[in-house]
């Protein structure tokens, strides 16, 4: 149930000092073949860390051997030495390894304009190296936490081969990934060029649909590493189909360890013209201050929902939207239909429902409600 | 310093019974002329309140001869009974006026999906109309409160005409109009078409600007109102001018009355390429709930702002953006500069600065912090 249940894999997670509570802070995950076919998506944030600047180039040619990851800082925003900061990781990690730099993916999280003393980091490293076993996962998994309250891993079997998992996040997750590392293991025998279609259709509909606040990080990294060792090819929609089972585990996890969150939401709109116009009506929604903070408070207030559609440019007839609320369609054609307080909202898990009748399209948003403790774990905490 | 100091209005505000704490909730502001001249936008929101509906094809003649406006109850999605209660007003007004229904603004504000007593809202116009008196500006502007700390007014004057005007609105102020019922009186001699030409010009960079928590309402009126009392004809320029101080003086009331909110921020952008990507950037900050709760925790947190830039289409190179806090230049060529914990974010009063070096356009962006106090009034208050 980690990185390391598949064949071929190592991992590690040690203390390098980053973290002021002495806690791990440098995984490292190493692909130890006979493949290292690799794919990988990053942020769509334009202001990149230079840790994603360096492994956009790294990634290129689909080989990736090794995976370094440090919290405690994020390494964005730090300038030409910051940069230098990251090839230097990298260049430690391969001289270990007897590998080539430009084979090393490098992630980091944590505050935005700190910079990681360098000494440190590359000791870290080597104590990563020397610790790197066949059973490391789940210390991989711890070293990568920020304000994360449970390590998040995922193991899903195929026939013959699996896939493993372990995720980083717990805030800031909104479009095009979330504050977000991920890395992915297989040991089933597939290609660079099939190991992208499979990993951009996964993340399409799972990370990229966490929208838990609506702020979208500089770092983040999904990198899938597959070594073959298993000797098994998988049909490309078997694997595509277990992939995509792992990432939304995952981002499942990532929505439950939301900062402060009190509710997990599920926004489905039905009936849309197009599955965009779908997400556009799913996202406005999930980015409703207003509409995240009724749910705190037990409210079904279907009216910010409307509010929030009337702002998309979805097809759909302002007179005739329906929207349901964990099941209770409290608005019909528009206008009140059950009585709002008999939806039960005491529970974690919220479904709000929004029928567009506009077309046969569907897609679902996953978010979190508005809280105190969201505003205080962001407001005492830098990041 | 209210609707009623231009010549040539009448205002009242009385008790109708729609707010359960039995404060006033019923306003009427009527034009005696001798001119009918008007001007009005609406909320940009697709879904839109009942007395929205009816508004827009009053003004559509360029002649409105009175407004009535209720808190308590929005009156939107109500179904086709919520618009014939609008109407319904309407007419009431008109009768007890002597004018024709289609020259009567209905403007409502409270509850989406709520209906309010039709009864109570015509025995409310009555009421109104007897109380109306050349003094009942006040009156006015304190019965179309709701979450409304203070009843906002303002008065400009110019050379022996002026502008007076009341707004009402605390949160969910977002763009293209906030949660916002204006109405704006002058006793210039101004046609229709001016009218119109100047209210959407003070409008564009006032009320447009303000970004409270990206929440757009339903039910946002501005409605201007020429008497032609004074007999004197300013120059265009020189009405746009007064009227967009009375708009800008009005929405710094509404911004500093926002729902809980601990600081006002002024977000400058400076050096876009355009007036636009100045706009878009400015919002990106101004919705990212990560940097609000960061200023509402006194941390200068200039990574989340760069976070929000590069989330935009806007032009500007990742690697050389400069960010202010209060005047200190925090970030300077993207790489950190003076020490943040040097800011002082004690006062109410916060400026974001952000240089794009991109070209000579600049806009600012007005929007408050995310708070404790905003979770909790709209967790506990349904609007």
């Amino acid at each position: 149930m980690s990185v390391t249940s598949p064949q071929g894999f190592r991992a590690s997670g040690v203390v390098a000092g980053l973290k002021s509570t002495g806690a791990k802070d440098l995984a490292l995950v190493v692909n130890d073949g006979p493949s290292f076919d690799s794919a990988s998506v990053f942020t769509a944030n334009r202001c990149k860390a230079n840790p994603v600047l360096w492994s956009q180039e790294v990634v290129k040619d689909g080989v990736v051997r090794a995976v370094v990851l440090n919290s405690g800082g994020a390494n964005c925003y730090t300038g030409p030495e910051g940069f230098q900061t990251t090839h230097a990781v990298a260049e430690r990690v391969a001289s270990s390894l007897g590998i080539g730099a430009i084979d090393v993916v490098v992630c980091s999280t944590g505050l935005i304009g700190l910079a990681n003393d360098r000494e440190d980091l590359l000791a870290g490293v080597d104590a990563a190296h020397s610790a790197l076993a066949a059973e490391g996962g789940p210390d991989a998994a711890a070293a990568i936490m920020t304000t994360d309250s449970v390590a998040k891993q995922v193991h899903v079997e195929g026939a013959g081969w699996s896939i493993g998992g372990m995720a980083k996040g717990a805030g800031m997750l909104a479009p095009q990934l979330a504050t977000m590392l991920v890395v992915l293991t297989t040991d089933a025998v597939v290609g660079a060029a099939d190991l992208d279609q499979a990993l951009r259709a996964a993340t399409r509909v799972s990370f990229d649909r966490l929208d838990s606040d609506g702020c979208m990080s500089t770092n983040d990294t999904v990198t899938l590493l597959a070594s073959g060792a298993s000797g098994i090819t998988p049909s490309l929609p078997d694997f595509t189909q277990a992939l995509t089972r792992a990432c939304s585990d995952l981002a499942l996890q990532l929505l439950a360890d939301a900062e402060g969150a009190d509710h997990e939401i599920t926004i489905t709109v039905l009936n849309a013209a197009t599955e965009d116009e779908a997400l556009e009506v799913g996202r406005s929604v999930a980015r409703s201050n207003l509409f995240k903070a009724a749910v705190f408070g037990k409210d079904a207030n279907w009216g910010r929902v409307l509010a929030s559609i009337g702002t998309t440019q979805a097809a759909f007839d302002p007179a005739d939207l329906d929207v349901a609320m964990n099941g209770v369609w409290v608005c019909r054609s528009s206008t009140p239909a059950a009585d709002p307080s008999t939806v039960d909202l005491s529970g974690r898990e919220v479904t709000v429902t929004i029928d567009l009748k506009a077309g046969a399209e569907r897609a679902t948003i996953w978010t979190n409600d508005l809280t105190h403790a969201y505003v205080h774990e962001n407001s005492a905490y830098s990041s």
